[in-house]
């Protein structure tokens, strides 16, 4: 019999992510050389606990609700009471205007993107959505998954800013939406609310020539991951068609629990549509209702946070030990990573180097911006320590073979 | 400005579907009328409460696993441990060869229906699903979001049997996969082993005349809801081409919580394809992983139900009074539904009629079998009681103006 299925599934599933298959060849090495010699930086999996709000809210749920009501079907945007209580956060926060009625939960931020692209793309696949490079390498299988043809923009160095005429450049007719990652995986960097304005006026230009909304979409995983001064501004302040998909993942550290938002910008061209068209995407994907026990998890952990000091001691452990050995990195305001210059310019060549040194690190490429090795220091502070030797001796080795 | 976002999907989220519809009308009715003079029998929303062994199960993880670990991120396909536990319990209740390796978890039914669906369709929209009806509305949303076209193949009455010369004439070459529901939503008829038998039979020869296989998809979400004597066979035991979509919404009552799984079965023709294609179809989706806490529920939870008692005590009451009252019903031996014939042929009429009486029924229509009545038993068995003579007066109200 002959094979009939999806090929396009098909392929998804069998090449897995890069960032994936380092994780999986780092789990093998653990078990053939011990755990405590690999020194695994692949993976952006929270290490530091849920805050205990998280866990004291669970089980006070579960005990003091009745069991059918708990864990019932809520509507299918999610129960009412915790749309409330997120708007309310929300105007509160960020002096922002925020509607229930155009708040949606979700199985965390990679269903609320997909959702969102399903009902921004216009049907018959001509729309686009523009990634700002580098980019989380999903949001490529997301954006063609919803129909929609990707263009890549690049960040401006140094700062990994947008540049207003690069991006005036970018856009066409076909521009549906422009997906922000702010703060940045894999580069750790924010967007100043200075360069965020340049943006909107160029897109608000773009809209009154194409005479049709460009959504932002902003994706928002590691809002309240940042250190030091660095502000995150919200969005839909500064530009009205935007589209917030949020994520309690990094925040509260429970990634595995899928839950986060969409909020569409009260604002929004178009917005009771838009949300009209989030609800029909989560319907035909699937979704029925985000898990209910998380969904009222959520009102209690509104604006907290795991402790976020161990991220920033290992940040600045890592961006001043590896700037001292002579790599070149990006300073991260937020996020969990380090973006780090290849030596030589070729990131897989120099991951392959690392390795020899049970160094794991993921290459750029897959992000839209080559020649960059991506460090996930979400992991033990003491990891770090004992894997700066190993740092050296890979720029060491680079450094004997470049001769 | 123009509009420009997805049309299909607006359209899915302004046209509710009739059951959610009528669930609305009926909140509204209760606050206007008092929650115990409406008797709302729409929506399939477990009345009798999870098990004990779920509370205690989700409180001991969260008291005695250490969080960053029970909240973080399992791998794509749901946590090994789970799905070995999977496996076993399947071998063991059902006599079947069971892989963990091709077991995926999923946020529910609904989930693993649209990723099973994405991944046997093939690409390029030419792919049929074969919907058998009366059938659950949101299968048709499914395969058409899935890139398949539907064609519907009436059951046989008066048992909703499959009829094997019908379903000769139904596949061609086209037909990617057949959806089967037993215990069946919205008729609560069971197939029987001779009656799948004969369809496998039908498949088998279909699949040889047309050089590829025809997946058989289980929707099973009602498997324990069973009454009496009748069984649920085992599908995979009878037709290798199966994949089993399982949800424990139903069984331990936590329909909110969206927590399932994909048996790809071992014996399926490429089977392993299948699976990869399933991964892929999951990850494009954005399901990234099913909740991490309620993976880890199940294994303590294989086998267990919630009190089933109160749906058998409902359905005697419903079955025995309704058929009293001169209403033609189909005497379910499963799920927590009643199929009755609607007085007059006309679904939409008899509910319009109903509502008079505050009686909430759901006409058949949107299952793709016109003329019938659903009426959803998961609910108080007192308010069936108290209902009783709304559905008497209806009848009454029928026979008036028939004459």
């Amino acid at each position: 019999m002959e094979k009939r299925i999806s090929q396009k599934m098909e392929g998804l599933g069998t090449r897995r992510s890069v960032i994936r298959e380092i994780f999986e060849y780092g789990n093998r090495r653990k078990a053939e050389i011990g755990a405590e010699r690999v020194f695994d930086f692949s993976l952006g999996n929270p290490s530091v606990p849920a805050p205990p709000v998280v866990n004291e809210t669970l089980a006070a749920l579960l005990a003091e609700r009745e069991p059918a009501a708990l864990h019932g079907y809520t509507t299918a945007a999610g129960d009412m009471g915790v749309r409330r209580a997120i708007a309310a956060y929300l105007e509160k926060t960020h002096g922002a205007a925020a509607d229930p009625a155009l708040i949606y939960l979700t199985v965390g931020a990679a269903a609320a993107l997909t959702i969102t692209l399903s009902a921004v793309l216009p049907d018959g696949g001509e729309g686009e959505v523009l990634l700002l490079a580098p980019f989380f390498p999903e949001y490529r299988v997301f954006a063609e998954q919803a129909g929609g043809r990707v263009r890549v923009l690049p960040l401006r160095e140094p700062d990994f800013s947008i540049d207003p005429a690069a991006l005036r450049a970018a856009l066409n007719e076909h521009t549906a939406a422009v997906i922000v990652n702010s703060p940045n995986n894999p580069v750790g960097s924010v967007l100043t609310e200075g360069n965020l304005r340049e943006a909107a006026d160029v897109l608000r230009e773009a809209e009154a020539a194409y005479g049709h909304p460009i959504y932002l979409v902003a994706d928002e995983p590691y809002r309240e991951l940042v250190y030091g001064d660095a502000v995150v501004p919200f969005i839909p302040n500064l530009y009205q068609d935007t589209i917030v998909c949020y994520s309690f993942s990094k925040s509260l550290s429970l990634p595995g629990e899928r839950i986060g938002y969409i909020f569409v910008s009260p604002e929004a061209a178009f917005a009771r549509e838009v949300y009209a068209a989030v609800m029909g995407a989560g319907r035909a994907l699937g979704f029925v209702c985000a898990p209910a026990l998380f969904q009222y998890m959520i009102p209690a952990c509104l604006g907290q946070t795991a402790d976020l000091t161990v991220y920033r001691e290992n940040r600045d452990l890592l961006y001043s030990s590896l700037t001292e050995m002579g790599y070149t990195c990006v300073k991260p305001d937020g996020a969990f990573y380090l973006f780090v210059k290849a030596p030589g310019g070729d990131a897989g060549a120099f991951c392959k180097l690392a390795q020899r040194h049970e160094l794991l690190l993921v290459p750029s490429d897959d992000f839209g911006y080559p020649g960059y090795l991506r460090i996930s220091y979400c992991v033990a502070t003491d990891m770090i320590r004992r894997a700066l030797p190993a740092f050296r001796a890979a720029m060491n080795d680079y450094e004997k073979e470049e001769r």
